[in-house]
């Protein structure tokens, strides 16, 4: 099969290492606007050339947009357009309403699949791009009844082969518990990072006083905040509705500790620890067990 | 060496573990008020005896408190009652004031050294004891100045033993580093993993959407309660002085994405990417860059 990927980062340069290297692509032409980005991703093989974006999209039985979610919006009309009537075009981004709503009446819509992929780290670009990024993690197909059977055959085949057991919702239940689950983690990560800036002014006691823990928590302010602001502006009202909640648990625990109720305090950590269920689950079974 | 430690969790079993095979113990005495952590302690040869405390504090060279900070706060002048002359008594405890303040007359006091070896997981008892806890991670002995120095200089070999770069400071000053860089993290895990488990009631959902991301930054919510209740006691107002700045960014964020203004939120996760070259730098490297 001869797969064009646009964006060739993180999510991208990986998709192409295990496609290629598992023999599902025979061939992949890499697009990415940065030049640079292109450069390192031919020379370290992960794509096998590089075209413009006009001349990417012809010939090619799958499209896979790789770029953060406001250049999708954009791009994707535009890509929708140009393709051949054979051809799938999937996109990875971490939000599904809009980049779905921009092509809603295309006359190829049902060429589209919208996909989302669980899994990342923290780095980005193509140097970041390593293999078996995707294994076990899951991947979510949404409004899948909008979609030709055949091109959900295909991103289906795609993500079976990447060894992703497959979830399907709406976009917007998809957004919803995204934001849930994944970004408020982000926002969590970020505030954090930016709270202990500020107040250790030394960054030698950060140095010598980061555990494991601060590191394992604050991970994800590493994440690139080019891909973080266009996910937050996308998802804005769900994001918004998270993080109300999160700012009452934080403001009821403030008032707890400054009335030294912390008999109330253990007891809601007790209920947090009922995280560790689910965070000891490996994902496999963790579907096995909702479905 | 002689070696009584008290508590046989997570710390002190770990302890018990790397100093009996590095030679630095030669005989471990275990104290622990759950009688069961003791039996597996004892089964699994993490200590070589078991003996009631009042027992255990003869005869022996160093004793090692490794139980949550109250317990630590009340037991100790007890202890130093108790404990012959040559004996140093030490405390692994992640707050420092209150420990120091509840012996600070005691006519013992030069035999105490107060420290904090920055090393631990999310589990707890005596199943939690690993080999390696402590290797690369920064210890901490606060106060020195009031210990004897053959006191300190146990711990200190100690601490070698077990690879654990030394760092001194006030206990004051530990303890709002300590809520800066430790705590903050923990309360701020706690939180997020209470959010979710509200706005997601379906448990399936968090099953099948929590992915690497949220994982690592919800981990230390599996902590335990009883032991960072107690911490949160002991270091309230540094404690609450951070959480006011967290939420003053929270609120931040929240004005900004409700107005849309993306940009500066992407510039200001820009800043917090510079946690990058602290969390991307190992423990001895980071003393090294900052002493």
């Amino acid at each position: 099969m001869h797969i064009t990927i646009i964006g060739l980062g993180l999510i991208g340069g990986s998709l192409a290492l295990d496609l290629k290297k598992r023999g599902f692509a025979t061939r992949i032409t890499g697009v990415d606007n940065n030049e640079q980005h292109a450069q390192i991703a031919l020379k370290k093989g992960i794509v096998d050339r590089i075209l413009p974006l006009s001349k990417a999209l012809k010939k090619t039985d799958l499209v896979i947009l790789a770029i953060p979610v406001n250049a999708s919006i954009q791009l994707l009309p535009k890509i929708m357009d140009s393709v051949d009537y054979q051809t799938v075009v999937t996109d990875m981004g971490s939000t599904k309403g809009q980049v779905i709503k921009c092509i809603a009446q295309h006359p190829k819509r049902a060429q589209f699949v919208a996909s989302h992929p669980m899994a990342g780290t923290e780095y980005s670009g193509p140097n970041a791009a390593i293999y078996e990024l995707f294994d076990g993690k899951v991947a979510i197909i949404c409004d899948k009844h909008n979609s030709a059977d055949w091109a959900v055959q295909t991103v289906e085949n795609m993500y079976q082969k990447l060894n992703m057991p497959l979830l399907y919702m709406d976009a917007q239940e998809h957004d919803i518990h995204a934001a849930y689950v994944s970004h408020i983690s982000h926002i969590s990560s970020f505030i954090l990072a930016m709270t202990v800036l500020e107040k250790e002014k030394s960054v030698a006691n950060i140095f010598n006083l980061a555990s494991g823990g601060f590191a394992s928590t604050v991970r994800l302010a590493k994440s690139s905040p080019q891909m973080w602001s266009q996910i937050f502006e996308q998802n804005k009202d769900n994001i918004l509705e998270v993080m109300d909640t999160y700012m009452d648990y934080l403001n009821l625990w403030k008032s707890m500790i400054k009335e030294g109720r912390f008999a109330e305090i253990e007891q809601m950590m007790g209920d947090a620890n009922s995280i560790r269920r689910i965070l000891d689950t490996p994902p496999m079974e963790r579907l096995r067990a909702s479905s």
